[in-house]
């Protein structure tokens, strides 16, 4: 036997079709698990080890890698999109390579770039807020692309997006129904994709109920929880508005932190669950986007188009859901 | 010009000299901005793209990737290693890719294998719960490894923890300082090496105040937040316990909601900051881990590694922080 051993001296050792062995160390789950266990001891007493880096030059052979660029690993609606594609993906026998670009453009570009140059089968990507680079830009090859949470100028890919305007539309309308007459939008700028999107249902409920909507009730620099907290303190303070619809979670916790300062509070609902939002008090109510099912959507999309698919480039926007828990209630 | 331009073509066009380029795409960061600018141009006018999986099986060149096992992706204790060790690799032109082992010992091994034959740098590794194949059944050659959060058998490499037994016996003094006289444990099995280290922290604490440990405190069932906060139930029923020390975050909330739906408490802290703690009311206090610079510490001793650092194998213990918030107090 050479000292390097091959899949063909595995197929032999561990008695099973060579196809099998493939099929084993592609990440197929779907094998009997007496042959896997026989293969995987076949592998390990002959320290056979595939390389795939050299495999992924070979002209029809891939790295079975798939590059996932995100804001930022540790936020936790990113880390629950990156758990959500890897799930699918390791399904399929794909590792993930994840990379922060911070909303960064120049960075998201130099990002992108190291992942080509890594050969990476299919990119998910969430476009960063600031864009440097316009897709139609990247050199070619590119490979297969498949956007979440926000669209991208200049490209042809699969786009997978929440129903933003929907969800802002029905967080509004509750508030409204509970007796709130000036709602206070209180959130980030509007030249971020999905603000401008819930800015949109926002507005469109208070015309729908013919209720008040002035620039006074629309707040749009929290872009952290201090920045919102002193937004809802003077909303509170100065009477201007008698309920708050917070478009991120940012804007919710600072909200939370407000009412508990002041001692007093008005009815709240947030976009965007979050962990702590059913343990305070009142617990807060959200509108839920399903990180997840956006991820597993997206990582399917990908794998899709890298066996091959070549239709036209599809937008899923996925339904939002009203979770409520009491703080879109008076005090 | 061929239709594949080279390093050469991107320094000429640039006007720079191929070491800059060089240091350019791989990433170094200290480079003179309108160089770096120059260089980026000439790339994107020239269509250059390396092929890192190409240079990654020549001789003494590498794939520039570190592997990363950790728990759970989406997990906030695993995501902030992640996002911690992406920030130290990418300084350096490393990008990051991460497996979840899910806690299963075959699961880890596979993607420990998947990992290695990529081709990665070096491993970065949260060792699984239950542990299937020990290190040194691993067939060499084995890329620098780090180990974070719990040790593993039969293998030489780097280790970095928290103090798990110094920040338990911390959060158990100050209980007993504040008046507790029956401190309650509450967290999941002892089979768990951070377990395990937090009992004996636990233990400690009340053998050095001479205070009471009766197996009826200790509580190793908790796997869930429901778990919890039906052992924390039972002990405020039947008045056993009249403080309770959560050996882990989900301990931690589900005393929260136990004293929620009872409607009383009693002094609480956990182990592990979280994202409700300083919201719910009272705020809960805890021992905190800076998990950032676990992730940093070990990537800075994989880079190190990397480079050629061959010295024996060292084990950091990071200090914990004990964060008083008010669950501490009695009600």
């Amino acid at each position: 036997m050479s000292s390097s051993p091959t899949m063909n001296d595995v197929a032999r050792v561990a008695g099973v079709a060579l196809k099998t062995v493939s099929r084993y160390v592609n990440g197929e789950t779907n094998i009997n698990p007496q042959m896997a266990e026989r293969i995987r001891d076949a592998i390990t007493s002959l320290g056979y080890r595939r390389n795939l880096a050299a495999a992924s030059i070979r002209p029809g052979r891939t790295s079975r890698v798939i590059g996932l660029v995100i804001g930022d690993l540790s936020n936790p609606y990113y880390s629950t999109i990156a758990r959500a594609v890897e799930s699918v993906v390791d399904a399929h026998g794909f590792l993930l390579t994840t990379a922060s670009s911070d909303e960064n453009g120049d960075r998201h570009d130099r990002l992108v770039d190291r992942l080509m140059e890594q050969r990476v089968d299919a990119l998910i990507i969430v476009p960063p807020k600031n864009v440097a680079r316009t897709w139609d830009q990247v050199p070619p090859p590119v490979p297969p692309l498949v956007l979440i949470d926000r669209p991208a100028p200049g490209v042809r890919a699969d786009v997978v997006l929440a129903d933003n305007a929907g969800g802002a539309f029905a967080a509004t309308q509750e508030l409204l129904a509970q007796g709130s007459e000036r709602v206070a939008f209180v959130g980030d700028a509007l030249t971020i994709y999905t603000m401008s999107e819930r800015h949109r249902g926002y507005l469109s409920a208070l015309e729908h109920a013919g209720a008040v909507h002035a620039d006074a009730l629309v707040h749009t620099r929290a872009h952290s929880l201090e920045d919102a907290a002193a937004i809802v303190t003077t909303l509170l303070e100065n009477g201007s508005a008698d309920a708050i619809f917070a478009a991120n979670n940012r804007a919710a916790i600072g909200a939370v932190l407000a009412f508990r300062t002041l001692g007093r509070r008005v009815p709240l609902i947030g976009f965007d669950d979050f962990e702590a939002a059913p343990l305070v008090t009142p617990a807060v109510s959200v509108v839920s986007q399903d990180v997840a099912l956006m991820g597993r959507t997206a990582a399917e999309l990908a794998l899709s188009r890298i066996d091959g698919d070549s239709s036209e480039p599809t937008v899923h926007t996925l339904d939002t859901r009203l979770i409520l828990r009491g703080s879109e209630l008076r005090a």
